[in-house]
């Protein structure tokens, strides 16, 4: 009767899912929860491609269960709205990002940081959450919770407001947290993919001076005449480090292959902020000089934020019309898109068009 | 002639000095300049001793040049001012830190962080600047300009007052600015020394709860029971560690020996703050685990206070009845002291009785 009971309890889904380490995402049929009361339904229209949905589906990280179902930057519709809803009504624009569950009761909870709760349950999750796994949204409906679903502002773009989802709120929330979003600071962004490009729309909507550091010279026009940076140095030009020596608030670095931090730090003023987003390798230690800490700078990183901020940063975006620059594909595109992702030949984010692509 | 006027310009001043590596400290005439419209003259009641004084006396950085005159812990008697001296008058209680000078123009500066200057002149500075290298206070009297004397209460000790200069801003700079001095928080403090053992008196001075953790076991008396602190952890003991993981705001580590840092990190909360102020080796990189700054966590450092915030310091200590435990001694046991002191045994600051052991 458990069993039945469960079954009755979901409704028919569909989308891709990778069934093995190869990665490979192919067309899968799945169910999800019924609607509760206090969930909404969202027709997807469009799903970001995160870097780690790449490692999610070919289980860089170890942990991957399969089928997998990538994609935690979903914008859509609401198509349903439970009885105790009351933040979106059916035809809303509604958005998931990585998070869809947390304790509601631990410090961070209280505090608004769902994203630090030590119980999270992610959008795409690869554990089995005692039998609660998750799918992601590669996929054409999602069933959240609406405490975790974000509202969409009418007059951003929903292809390119999909990234803000994940990548958009780790960046937006370290550099609110540490104080790095004052008119007039000078912050540095050192990489410039999906995290590093809208660090840069950001910083420059707070008024920033922004150069962006690179080990790809080819980036500066990029970063200068499209993105608006205000200077580009490339790191391994040492004349251009050496001229930049103790300009910086902070600097947001989106890398996540081990790089040297001494020549960062050396760029941030005394009380600089080295805010690691890109997660260097997780194994290896990061090798931090103590003496520019003596000069009071720090090291820290982030993780995405919790809900309400990243809802502040959704309408901080519709309202300085920020939004990723994305490349707008078709869900059957999707693992020549990861293999692309994989090579860094992405201008600055993949977005499946799960409406007019996504077909059982 | 600018030699004769250069003589005409001294006072003659007597102390102790190392005059080479072997750091071995005797008697040593010199001279002082003579006090300026912006002088004060202190007559010399004690001085601290502190760690780095070791470091001159010895050449451990490298850099020392001699005769070298240690100690920048220094309390006495205003017993001259300058015309323009405005802070002090002959007879008033003055103290000197680390730091007599600052170029005074740069944002360091002006931001009253004077100690973060790039162009600072120290106490006992083992550079020659200009020819105008300075002796510190192992000796009779310290001419300084009054900006970089602090006012000492009259309820302060003299004696157990003198570490506060160093040792005492050195850690409640750090704890001011990061924002770990509020009342309730709970702080972890590594090492039970000269900086450990103040720690923790302005912490609970703060209304903070306290553990100390330490390597070793035979401290718990001390630091539960001596000094206040609420609980003690022995770092090798993994139960111990264990139980309190995840429970701490900052730590504030005076370990200046290589220790792992990811035993530490463990023990705080989201957000939580490590601060080095023990300065582990400056050519060995910190290993910092990267997963645990993901958690917002960060890992800084500092140097002591400026100028503005050491005054507060003081004050806060003379309010709340805080000194330094100390072991006042002669002029003639510095070499014995000094060993001692390589050898960490010593609670917890040694301080030298000048007024009334210094002969000439």
């Amino acid at each position: 009767m458990a069993r039945l009971q469960a079954e009755e309890e979901t409704q028919k889904a569909f989308g891709w899912a990778a069934i093995d380490s190869s990665g490979i995402l192919s067309p899968f049929h799945f169910t999800r929860r019924v609607n509760g009361d206090n969930d909404i339904t969202i027709k997807i229209l469009f799903c970001g491609i995160c870097h780690s949905d790449l490692h999610i589906a070919r289980n860089d990280f170890g942990i991957s269960t399969y089928p997998a179902v990538p994609g935690h930057e979903i914008v859509g519709v609401v198509t349903q709205v439970g009885k105790e809803v009351d933040k979106f009504k059916v035809g809303d624009r509604a958005g998931v990002g990585c998070l869809i569950g947390s304790c509601g009761k631990c410090e961070n909870c209280q505090d608004d940081m769902e994203s630090y709760c030590s119980k999270p349950k992610y959008t795409n999750t690869i554990f089995d959450d005692g039998g609660a796994r998750t799918y992601g949204g590669y996929s054409d409906i999602y069933v959240v919770n609406e405490h975790f679903a974000i509202r969409i502002p009418d007059n951003l773009s929903l292809d390119g407001g999909a990234p803000l989802l994940c990548a958009g709120i780790t960046v937006f929330s370290p550099m609110k947290y540490f104080g790095l979003d004052r008119a007039g600071m000078h912050v540095g962004v050192v990489g410039l993919g999906g995290l590093g490009h809208l660090a840069v729309k950001f910083a420059k909507a707070f008024g920033m001076k922004v150069t962006v550091i690179s080990t790809s010279p080819s980036k500066q026009s990029e970063a200068t005449q499209q993105l608006g940076a205000d200077s580009f140095i490339f790191s391994h030009d040492s004349k251009q480090m050496e001229t930049a020596v103790g300009t910086m608030n902070g600097i947001i670095d989106t890398v996540s292959a081990v790089h040297p931090l001494k020549p960062l730090l050396d760029l941030l003023k005394t009380k600089g902020k080295l805010i690691m987003v890109g997660a260097q390798s997780l194994e290896k230690p990061l090798e931090v000089p103590a003496m520019p800490l003596l000069g009071r700078k720090l090291v820290s990183g982030s993780m995405a934020g919790g809900i309400k901020e990243t809802q502040e940063m959704i309408d901080f975006a519709a309202k300085h019309s920020i939004a990723a620059d994305v490349e707008v594909i078709p869900m059957d595109y999707v693992n020549k898109a990861m293999d692309r992702l994989a090579e860094g030949d992405v201008r600055y984010r993949f977005v499946i068009d799960i409406a007019n692509t996504l077909l059982t």
